[in-house]
């Protein structure tokens, strides 16, 4: 059954590294009243996320508003709980800043200033031409007794401090700054002292196949008991309206061992899935497709109508697609269809602009136009209204053209215009990868 | 200072509305392991801001696994520090949701095989021409005494539960399933029980003007003390790399007072930002320039170089666009400027592409192939390498021409290739609204 869009399934009934005893308990709090007015917050998954690449899994994540009676106690029971406590937010300069003043009462730790970073402080304004307000002063008070996490494009540095065997991690709210500062100091400081073992993830990313078709076609793969010395495998499922993620992660002591499961793994994902994986890990679909042009020196020229430049938006998406990519023509009016792409009037009459056989001619000039090696092309009914013609929302053509090959297909996709737009160019952008040789 | 994209500061030195006592207290707990290795977590943000609308705060939003020992000691601790506990996730058919199985044992509650529940249940999979499979069954369980929350898009009814005078509600996680139910029922549920006052929001957003110099300009309307009878007033900013959101939030009992506060307000940060303001709430710069362009009824063209057809996409997100968008042009080579938009070969010899004078033959050349009111051009270098003339990455020229009016303007923006894209095309299109007559 279809499935929402960005929600993680953990397909796996085996999810064995979770379910691992957790050894460490690690908590994130996230400070700031506007997460709880509807700010979504993107820090604890930023966190979680690189603490989880070297094995440390967060036992809670928790947001908190910029009030000092509720933080005091949710930081007292945190650190209770914990070995590690990471703080994001409420670092800046105002008086509802209040993280330093909260963990330095629950600590007992004074706040004294630090001159260095004082100096720091002041520097970073004078770079800016900026000039320094008496507030700031507040970001140069360090916890007695904390390391110092350096803040290259913020004011307020961060802060590691240990108490009674406890680490209690502060990070400006930011993610800018913040997502440096945890990449560069915290994962390495921990790392150092913590590391549980190691976790790598491999991402596979498919397009074009409903996600039961996939759960059934990986069932056998996921149901598998494997042996793996010291290694825990878990997988996921993330459903989008533009295809579905397959995620592995293996987790372990050794290095080569989990390499070698990763690469087993992913064999037996594509033994069962073959081309309807388009891409791994950070891979685009625009960039595999611009891949496949660069290294068969192949240009491409675009002729959009329902997707109204969403595929040439992301072919440029990638650097260096100016090489491959030589033109794009959105042509929102029958007269742009003629004019520039030479649709004929009579077809356009005939089938209507909406039509296999104006989705083909418009592929066939967008190509010749321009003189380019393919032509491809989008015609459809985005909706919110469905086209006085009575054709309905969700129906597309798309053609692709070459010198020796004449494609059109017929699809009908459902949901907002948005997301019709979305699948139209994913679904176009496909056929190119499928296409090119 | 520049602020990062994203974070929302509350500027607020009066944030009265957040500092106002808790009469209840409320908390969230999203239930997945998930979200604990990096899945950005929407539901928390989504049932916060639906809550706030009817006045009610809440205390905490906590993210947990799906592990029971550690949902227990989660819920536990909620129930007893609240007087509502919205739980999200963990309604699936599999052994690892758990949130049922764990609410049961925390309240003492039974479950209960509920025989309309499941009849609706299999009547969902008939529907949808799929099995059911006997896992399912265990959807339609109920809490003894719940009151049900119905899911017409998922498998998994939601429940609310009123236990000592405390509720206990309960919300699958799948985000398209989970909205409806919270705004359907949970809302007015909630809303009948325990409203605590209205509140109000109103969102001004502005492009073009850094956030120093917005925050500069507004602090005064900020700083002053107001005496409103039973509201209460909190401010906030939130920068984007394209713009700066300024939100105004009054909360009361009397909806006529909330009304004229937010209406004066609004007056003030008009009367000193004036058009830097361009559109409130949903309306976007696209669907502005839009509503412009269709009441004037005057038709554009768009030829987009570094933008790679980013504003023709965005202009086409809008419902209607076809009405008076005729067509873009993305040139993503010279033979495309010369081509189409007829730029001369001297010009690009003599100037460059990325110039003022292409810029212009550009904007000239879209609007004359299809005859359009407005022609608008971008060309600039989006990096990440800067041209091989030596132009730096982020230099940009927007042109826009009418029967009776040319402009070129110069930009120097920075940020990644896709930052740079958004900003010219945010550009371009602030141009337009500001000139369409």
């Amino acid at each position: 059954m279809p499935r929402a869009i960005n929600r993680c399934i953990t397909t796996s009934e085996i999810v064995r590294w979770w379910d691992s005893e957790i050894v460490m308990h690690i908590e994130i709090v996230c400070v700031g009243s506007e997460l709880l007015i509807g700010f979504v917050n993107t820090n604890g998954a930023f966190v979680s996320e690189k603490l989880a690449t070297i094995g440390l899994k967060v036992a809670r994540e928790i947001s908190v508003g910029d009030d000092s009676a509720e933080l005091i106690s949710v930081l007292e029971e945190s650190l209770r709980r914990s070995d590690v406590v990471i703080v994001t937010g409420g670092l800046g300069p105002t008086f509802d800043d209040i993280t330093r003043n909260v963990v330095s009462k629950v600590t007992g730790k004074k706040l004294v200033l630090n001159k260095e970073q004082l100096k720091i402080l002041k520097d970073f304004f004078v770079n800016r031409n900026y000039k320094m307000s008496k507030t700031n002063e507040v970001q140069a008070y360090i916890l007695d007794g904390a390391e110092i996490i350096p803040n290259n494009l913020g004011t307020a540095p961060g802060q590691i401090l240990e108490v009674a065997n406890k680490f209690i991690v502060l990070l400006p709210g930011p993610p800018r700054e913040l997502k440096p500062m945890t990449e560069n100091t915290v994962i390495p400081f921990l790392k150092e002292r913590f590391e549980k073992g190691l976790l790598k993830v491999k991402v596979l990313h498919t397009t074009g196949m409903a996600e039961s078709t996939i759960d059934e076609k990986i069932r056998k793969i996921i149901d598998t008991e494997r042996e793996l010395e010291g290694s825990e495998i878990t997988f996921s499922i993330l459903a989008k309206h533009t295809g579905v993620d397959l995620k592995i992660l293996v987790s372990g002591d050794d290095e080569m061992i989990i390499d070698e499961a990763i690469q087993k793994l992913k064999k037996e994902f594509y033994d069962v899935l073959g081309d309807v994986i388009y891409g791994e890990d950070n891979q685009t679909l625009e960039s595999v497709v611009g891949d496949i042009l660069m290294k068969k020196r192949k240009t491409l020229a675009v002729a959009e109508s329902c997707t109204g430049g969403l595929i040439a938006h992301r072919i440029t998406n990638v650097a260096g697609s100016s090489l491959y990519f030589k033109q794009g023509v959105v042509s929102y009016s029958e007269m742009s269809k003629k004019k520039i792409l030479d649709v004929k009037e009579e077809t356009l009459n005939k089938f209507g602009a909406v039509s296999e056989q104006v989705a083909l001619e418009m592929a066939e000039g967008v190509k010749a136009n321009i003189n380019a090696d393919y032509g491809i092309s989008t015609t459809g009914i985005a909706g919110p209204k469905s086209s006085s013609t009575g054709k309905p929302i969700g129906l597309a053509f798309i053609s692709l053209v070459s010198n020796n090959k004449k494609i059109v297909k017929q699809f009908n996709f459902t949901g907002s215009r948005a997301e019709i737009k979305d699948k139209i160019a994913t679904a176009a952008l496909d056929i190119l990868r499928k296409n090119i040789i």
